[in-house]
């Protein structure tokens, strides 16, 4: 009786830094200086079981705060839901939340509204598996496709994948789920790693990561590029020099270049055998990575961290503008747009690594790549899922990573909880961290 | 000496809210209730000309307070500018806004980040045309083509439009200039109408108002579309009927269609003769636009009040998107991205009608569009800026209507400033009015 009637009670927001800029951790060409940060927030109910979901946009520093404006301005569409009716179907909320009339202004589904909006999505979804008794990848992939199909927004999506179509995807990708989960649990899912490759690096420690990351048994790697061409074109040799020819060299822009820029540059890299080039240009322009993909081929054009919705992606494919879809977990709407996602990746055939790194991205993109193997796309081929070991001391169940492998979470939930002690302690600008730090330095920083 | 060091001392923010949904003026198919707001800035300096800039965002109401916070988020980069500096190379500061390494990863260029950056950028240019003693048009048209170039951020635009190509359309364009000035300042610049269009309008107003828009000089009026086909079939009707078969008749579905809907929507709207269909779909689908033109030609498609950058305006354009470009004085990175949209849409020869009405809209616009008559495209044919008759009254140098065309503004500035007995009252939640309501109906609106 008092459970049949829960309801949310509250949304507890944070704003959470981490003064990651003070050890070059994380810089690349646009980002020199990123302290990273999650605006957080807590879903509570009054339901007996005295679970709670947990959620979180993920930023590199100043505006974390306006990114916590933006979710408690969610807030009163979230109070006194019912959180049964709220857990089977979190479509109902998002589609609330997207639809916002006047909020949708600000958007519309991009930019600090529609992650706030992902992050509170995600805290819902958190709250489902752990209701559910399970990882957010088991809930997915034990669920039908048709339900699948009405947790995703398909308005403006039709000319490139209807309702019927995703649920054909879904009814064929389910073929050999039990034999692939089985794999999963025992080889995991396949992690390649951006350590060694940040541009604060010197090329001393470049070459010791990468080294370091053989060890580890990933065959990938990633190096931040376009600050420089010289300095590029040292950096790939001495990582091509450290991981010899059989290991995957990734390169990273993050946006640096015009399209013209991007081809001469990625040409002039082609010498160290680059696997993809990510971010060459800005994330918004679609006919500019058709443009660049047509002059680097056959090196790969990767995109996605940046993409702020499925509507984009759907272009991306539709124009034939990347190999690899970098789909982010707290970019777009949450799991629900993410959903989208990965089936529009799936129609059009083009394989999905996640971005990852940052605060807590590694811990919630596994579920979705872990569902996309067992019951979509099928396959972990030319698949892999972003690694970087920073921050995951902070989380409750934080990956694990054996043999360049994602192994798969076997906690309920999203793996999206951070513990009471970093929240308490880095909570800006309050926090025991920053409250220490500001009075040091006479509140000059971040 | 003490004008020479004057700086930027302060930017004040105010969210105001005006209570317009409960007359449901500007209710569409996507936005049904709006409360036209302004998250609003004063800059002001130790100058001794006491001079200030003025600028705002443009929101419908809930979640101005997320976009006062982002531009609360931009003080410390404009605290303590030399007043001079900045207001004879507004692109500097321009520069640093979008360029913030931390605060770009919260669009980068899009969304409540990206609109505060031009409510701010706005302020200045409203404060450097104060300081010259002109109106902005003015200032802009009085500017060399190199300077202006000076102000345009050229990255991921030059596969459409490099500086010399910019430098060469101004070179162009001023040709003529001196008698243009003379007509404009003679005739106006001619708008349209979209008062007697709004969905929550009965067919007799609609009616009522498409007639007196006839007799106020207007030439072009606009209807809005996309809720219900048999209504908008009846209001066409009703609209066409009252104005007769000369007047130009545009219709708005504010987003609400997908790509094969839109197409087929429009053509059952086609024996009314429609201009334009304005926002058939989302306004970051640049490919379902292209679709969409090529399905209901001869019917004009039109965009861009929720465009987000000029990127997105480039592709709109590349992809031959689009025939009437819809720029917004508030969405984008104020005059700098504005002035790029412009060159875009010159290069490409799409005449620009911008978008207008909320609050200020139209006072802000009709300096981009008379600049653009005097010293870019040189005509106003097929070239209209909207008007809708909200909230003028509200502004120190509010927007003249004569016989169909916007007089042009004669005072310093960039029309921008409200009167300060309109920011004290409709302050939210603290003005006169909000408290008296909020009191009144204990706290449950808006």
């Amino acid at each position: 009786m008092a459970a049949a009637a829960a309801r949310i009670t509250a949304v507890d927001t944070y704003d959470i830094r981490f003064p990651t800029s003070r050890e070059l951790d994380g810089s690349d060409a646009m980002n020199p200086d990123p302290d990273y940060s999650a605006a957080y927030l807590v879903l509570r109910t009054d339901a007996e079981d005295a679970l709670e979901g947990h959620g979180f946009s993920f930023t590199i520093g100043r505006g974390n705060d306006v990114q916590v404006a933006a979710i408690n301005a969610l807030r009163p569409h979230v109070i006194g839901r019912p959180v049964a009716e709220l857990c089977a179907d979190p479509a109902s909320l998002y589609r609330v939340l997207v639809g916002d009339s006047q909020l949708r202004w600000l958007g519309p589904e991009k930019g600090v509204m529609h992650m706030a909006i992902g992050a509170v999505v995600n805290a819902v979804w958190d709250l489902a598996a752990k209701r559910a008794g399970k990882p957010l990848w088991r809930l997915l992939a034990d669920a039908t496709p048709e339900w699948l199909v009405s947790q995703v927004d398909f308005r403006y999506l039709t000319d490139a994948l209807t309702p019927d179509q995703a649920i054909e995807l879904l009814q064929r990708g389910r073929s050999g789920l039990a034999e692939r989960e089985a794999r999963l649990l025992h080889q995991g899912y396949p992690g390649y790693t951006t350590s060694p490759g940040w541009l604060g690096y010197s090329d001393e420690k470049l070459t010791r990561l990468a080294h370091q990351a053989l060890a580890e048994g990933f065959t990938q790697i990633k190096l931040k590029v376009g600050a420089d061409l010289a300095d590029d074109i040292r950096r790939c040799r001495a990582a091509r020099n450290a991981v010899g020819p059989d290991i995957r060299l990734a390169i990273d822009a993050n946006q640096r270049w015009n399209v013209a820029e991007a081809i001469t540059w990625t040409k002039a890299l082609a010498e160290f055998d680059p696997y993809w080039i990510e971010e060459p240009t800005s994330p918004d322009d679609v006919l500019g990575h058709a443009a660049i993909r047509t002059g680097v081929a056959p090196i790969k054009v990767a995109t996605g961290e940046h993409v702020q919705n499925r509507i984009v992606f759907k272009q991306l494919l539709q124009a034939g503008s990347i190999d690899v879809l970098q789909l982010d977990a707290a970019r777009v709407g949450g799991v629900n747009e993410n959903l989208a996602i990965l089936l529009l990746a799936a129609r059009f055939g083009v394989p999905v690594c996640p971005h990852a790194g940052g605060v807590g991205l590694c811990e919630l993109v596994q579920h979705l790549s872990m569902f996309d193997y067992l019951a979509l796309s099928g396959s972990t081929e030319d698949r892999v899922i972003e690694y970087v070991d920073h921050l995951h001391e902070h989380f409750l169940d934080p990956v694990t990573i054996e043999r360049g492998h994602y192994r798969a979470p076997r906690a309920p939930g999203f793996s999206a909880q951070m513990l009471p002690e970093s929240i308490a302690r880095f909570s800006y600008p309050d926090g025991d961290f920053w409250a220490a730090d500001l009075a040091r330095t006479e509140g000059t920083r971040p």
